[in-house]
């Protein structure tokens, strides 16, 4: 078992009147002039954004907003949000939206407080000690960003994505109402479903397999999401299961489900260059290449896929047969995606052969041109990577 | 579902080394003088204290000590320490030792700051909106004190032990190192997981049963406990099971299990009564308690009883006899108890027959004078309270 620092900081408020505390919270965590960070038009429509910016009023919490996140964040208005909150004063980012509006809020965060570009914290050529407080209001579970220690940024010049992971810009609160998800479109429900059982199934596919608590919590959340998806897919208005999804999006990624063990995190690297090529939605990526990433590496420990083929699929178990019980695992699995509307290999996902040249390319960015291996439940290798970017064909 | 607040802003620190960490993370969270507070002989005799006094010393940290806690912490060994820090211009409190050691160190952090008597916290006439920061080398898992929001203290005037909980007392952080619970002794041990699994399931036993993904990770916890009791009764030296022991008693304790459903915690009155009349361990008390209880109120959700004698307690489904399952689970958790060395009844916890008038005296304490119900599965009345204790006789 691996010793391991658990750190979860953030106030979660859950429930259909959260929304309603949001003043009190930003006062609590030293917020007087904020800025409302948030995306495009839905928060908008819903009202939302007009809702939270009454509240600030009504408590005497001045707001300055900054709307246009986009899907993948972008650099550009990073920096200019970092100059807005020098210019006005800000000392509180209230992120309003999904994973990349406080993603986005993050980076803002770090800025903020140092003199040279905030692009040398992605870059590691910076580690901030200090960072302005941020608080959200999710509207999208999936990238579990509200009580995660992590952010991913893209420069537009040369189309970089690069992640960081800092501790000082966890979220202080995180407000959730599940009736803010009702209108979120299938694709992206199950996308965002995709997502959140992948934080965990990447620490869940680790040699360290002597940690069974982590393992038995891993596997009650998996088995919780893969129901409530079919549930809010057929209504999407079910509060009892968009309420599990939101909190699962949470825990999946606050670490709980990874204490005590190594992670792989292959298959999001592997997805990663699949996203930023084709400009997919990132949870159908990590769906487009899970099943190949699993046939391949599947062998370097058996049992384990045996275990999430029987606990977490319900595959009988053929206890005579552990190989053939694995791969049936795997394809429950992708079973499981096609029902949710996901692609299980690249051709479903972007609706065309992908080509030789383009498979090289990702292979090139996945090992950073051909220095870097990646997983830790079987150690990938560039020439590993191309061989699985070509079973996932499709 | 019910809303809910999920606030664990504890830092853990978790494995073999971790108490090399001692020094830095208490000047991390501010404290440059620190009472060290902690119980009797075991932590001298280990070797625990002396280390954590060097490393403090190494790294500047000034350090007063404070030992003498006991089970049951008294308010006495509280007012002292109240005493000696503000003579000692103390400003963090390091707690060495197990809950009752937590929970002193936390009413002494209460005091400090307040000029009134600290019992009055308990009492419920003063809400502290401060307190003196706390940290803790935990050493025995069982009352989750190291990552929850209260403490009990008892005041030996009248012999009255009252409960508080509120967020300013959480620790910063709780180091746990699972080697320091090897040398507990089996009957210790098996109370501790008895208090460790009965925090959960006053939380699992709940009306609201419609918040699966919280029921499957107090499931998940639960059959890992009872797993690794076993294996830790057998081989005291197990890293593996006393790790997952250690780690569970946190997560059993600080919400976790309880998000979006209303508690039960009426076996930890009826219990509290029995271990303050006759000076019983507080785990063994609960599980005396705990078979009489299930048995009186099962029916007021016979499902949720089902649930738990086939999801925990590995009892076979009679699809045509739910109330037949039920009670077959009560019969299992009873049996683990056995196995584990615990009591099932009154008579096996304090090795004679409960008098008439014990069970009378403690009835009306459990129900304060006959004035208030205990319990939310099913409410109990001083009729219910007292008939449950004639039950629990044994």
């Amino acid at each position: 078992m691996k010793d391991f620092v658990y750190y979860a900081p953030t106030e979660v408020v859950f429930g259909e009147q959260s929304e309603d505390k949001v003043a009190g919270l930003v006062k609590k965590y030293g917020g007087h002039k904020v800025l409302v960070h948030y995306g495009g038009g839905s928060v908008k429509k819903s009202g939302l954004l007009d809702k939270v910016c009454n509240l600030l009023k009504e408590e005497g919490v001045e707001a300055v907003l900054l709307g246009g996140v986009v899907p993948n964040p972008r650099l550009s208005l990073v920096h200019q949000g970092i100059e807005l909150c020098r210019k006005e004063g800000v000392d509180f980012i209230l992120a309003v939206g999904g994973g990349s509006v406080i993603d986005s809020s993050k980076a803002i965060a770090y800025g903020v407080p140092y003199e040279g570009d905030v692009w040398d914290v992605y870059l590691r050529k910076y580690n901030p000690e200090t960072a302005l407080p941020i608080g959200c209001v999710l509207t999208i579970p999936a990238a579990g960003s509200e009580m995660s220690d992590s952010s991913v940024i893209t420069n537009e010049e040369g189309w970089v994505k690069l992640g960081y992971s800092n501790n000082v810009c966890r979220a202080k609160f995180a407000i959730m109402n599940p009736c803010r998800t009702y209108t979120l479109p299938a694709y992206q429900t199950a996308a965002g479903v995709t997502d959140i059982m992948m934080h965990t199934m990447e620490r869940y596919f680790t040699q360290d397999d002597d940690m069974d608590l982590t393992t038995e919590l891993a596997e009650a959340l998996l088995r919780t999401m893969k129901e409530s998806v079919f549930a809010v897919l057929k209504d999407p208005c079910n509060y009892r299961h968009r309420a599990q999804i939101m909190w699962g999006g949470s825990l999946a990624h606050n670490d709980l489900t990874g204490c005590g063990v190594t992670g792989d995190w292959a298959t999001h690297q592997l997805g990663h260059e699949l996203s930023g090529m084709f400009d997919a939605t990132h949870g159908a990526s990590l769906a487009a290449m899970w099943p190949s990433w699993a046939r391949y590496v599947y062998k370097s420990n058996v049992s384990r896929f045996v275990r999430f083929a029987v606990n977490v699929m319900d595959v009988p178990n053929d206890f005579t047969d552990p190989e053939g019980t694995a791969l049936k695992g795997i394809e429950a699995m992708e079973r499981f995606y096609c029902r949710i509307g996901m692609p299980i290999n690249i051709k479903g996902l972007i609706g065309r052969e992908v080509t030789d040249e383009e498979i090289k390319e990702m292979t090139r960015k996945c090992s950073r041109d051909y220095t870097t291996a990646q997983g830790a439940f079987q150690t990938l290798e560039a020439s590993d990577i191309e061989a699985i970017y070509r079973m996932a064909k499709g």
